[in-house]
């Protein structure tokens, strides 16, 4: 029987399982969710009667273009975000091209890319993890098919300025290829290239809702682009492939924008503050950052002994591997759980 | 910029929305969802905090496989079936080779394959709606790739012989192909080629949570296969595809599986007595159905205007078109509905 073999012969990592008990600093999830005033009023409406009609995505999608100042045709809705990244590079992703992605970075661009048979061109950051983002430009030829922009990057907090984005998209459209910008870690970091997609037909802005967003559970990712890129998306996308509570979420989220994205950023601010502030103050070196995640490295043991004894005081980080061997990754939440970090780092750490 | 044409031209139907206030009988819903006593049982582990999390399936998928008699390496959830069978067709299917359809069926099957280039044969019904397994034993040759065996089939609810299926899986497997058993309407006819997949390594068999199940916003369905086939879908699937309250819903709807469906099964059974009994009694003309949807002739306007009129009167249900032009498809549901729909059909099809 036929199987397609760079499917079968594909390499995944697997995820992580039996996180609930712990205090979980290592996915860049919210670890408190929602408010609970949100989660009552997205809540409310879910009834066996509701659960037994398939999802009606046209509303809410409408309702979150129309909250960026795009069409709904602009817009299509995902199973998470990395469903989304999927779609783009399925559709869009031409055999044989390059993909040109910055590393280390979210391991699924060149999953999917190798997958369609596309070349990684792999980006690297500069000693000190600066990145030149001449690097990328000057990778971008007619070999190229897609660039990607993760903004602000991960696990390095970095950004892209936004006329060097400009840049990159200009000269990729000059390559004929697509210009993938990754803006899972919005809100933690302002600047965003939305508005790109109205005046470039090559741009795909991808957004979340499992990081300030806070529901990684319910699977909602957001893919913006013109309305054709956007068509040839739903082409491809099946049918109801959202569920229906997330939808609700997304549909209370934009009606509740100002006052629940005040809230969790106050939030996250006040963690950050803190836990940058503590980092500094007892001498540990870190990586600056604009996502909700930061690099430590240990002072006195290694990264991995650091992460292992953190998980048996019931606390997950990452232990960084590939370009961040000897670092460990922190997730930024609120300051009760930095203070249970800081504590725990300084007792494990000598 | 590059776009995939079979997909940039793929022709897709829109799916109805706004169908909330409606007495719900087009889309093989079960009107009501599920009791209120699997649904509080369900809903009061979800909190913030858990939808702050990411999914975990390993647990519930190991459940599922067990009340099944299977391994959890023969088992994968996917966000709906329909899902699912894209999965199977991308990692299986052979570009340039057939895959069988027996038609009028479920529509995704034709459209994944044409998107990856496979030659769509449609296997037709006779002029009375009966089905001649041989066309499909006939139709198998070096050339096929995929088998799809929808069993029930739908619209019209033929089923196929387990002996039958059985000579479809070995000439398939003579020919390299592999065969999709979709049980999507399982629990409505409770004959299963589940135990094949242990027997032969060319087999898929497709259940989903959206029809007897009742959770169809929640999209969660089931691929089961080898454990090296499910090996390879998981190695395509993107990870987190599956929703965290569709996860608890499977739980515990493994946990409380025999009382649910004695439930189920009986508001269903009292339904489809009543009205393929009331619709005899007044003459009308139905196809036989071993699927919770029967096909219905309208005896004095056409079905076009009696689904008009129908929806005027707050009730959807399927008007035929292709092999069943002329023919209503109407969803099989608790009593109270069928007497209802009943009632509206002598009172407008006149």
């Amino acid at each position: 029987m036929y199987v397609n073999d760079k499917i079968k012969n594909t390499y995944r990592v697997p995820q992580p399982e039996g996180r609930g008990a712990y205090i979980r600093l290592d996915q860049n999830e919210n670890p408190d969710g929602l408010p609970k005033w949100l989660f009552d009023a997205a809540m409310e409406k879910v009834t066996p009667e509701y659960l037994a009609i398939y999802p009606e995505e046209t509303a809410p999608t409408a309702k979150y273009a129309e909250m960026l100042g795009l069409q709904r045709e602009n817009v299509t809705f995902t199973a998470g975000s990395t469903v989304g990244m999927g779609y783009i590079i399925k559709v869009f992703g031409e055999p044989g091209k390059d993909i040109l992605c910055v590393t280390p970075s979210f391991a699924m661009y060149e999953v999917y890319a190798k997958m369609i048979g596309m070349n990684v061109k792999q980006l690297r950051y500069e000693k000190d993890f600066s990145y030149k983002v001449e690097n990328t430009l000057n990778a971008i030829q007619e070999s190229t098919g897609i660039v990607v922009l993760v903004n602000p990057n991960m696990p390095v907090g970095n950004v892209y300025a936004k006329e060097d984005i400009v840049r990159i998209i200009e000269k990729a459209r000059e390559n004929d290829a697509a210009v993938i910008i990754d803006e899972a870690y919005y809100y933690f970091y302002d600047e965003t290239s939305v508005d790109l997609i109205k005046k470039y037909d090559n741009v795909f802005v991808l957004r979340t809702f499992s990081k300030m967003l806070s529901m990684p559970s319910l699977r909602l990712g957001v893919v913006m682009s013109s309305a054709e890129n956007i068509r040839c998306i739903n082409n491809y996308k099946p049918h109801y492939t959202v569920n229906s509570i997330a939808l609700l979420f997304a549909e209370a989220i934009v009606e509740n924008h100002e006052r629940l994205l005040s809230e969790l950023k106050a939030q996250y601010t006040e963690g950050k503050e803190y836990v940058t502030g503590a980092l500094a103050e007892n001498g540990y070196e870190t990586l600056p950052s604009e996502g909700c995640y930061i690099c430590i490295k240990p002072k006195h043991k290694t990264s991995r002994e650091v992460t292992d004894l953190l998980e048996e005081n019931g606390i997950l980080i990452l232990c960084g591997k590939d370009g961040l061997t000897g670092w460990l990754r922190l997730t930024i939440a609120h300051k009760k759980y930095m203070e249970i970090f800081m504590d725990a780092l300084l007792r494990l750490d000598r």
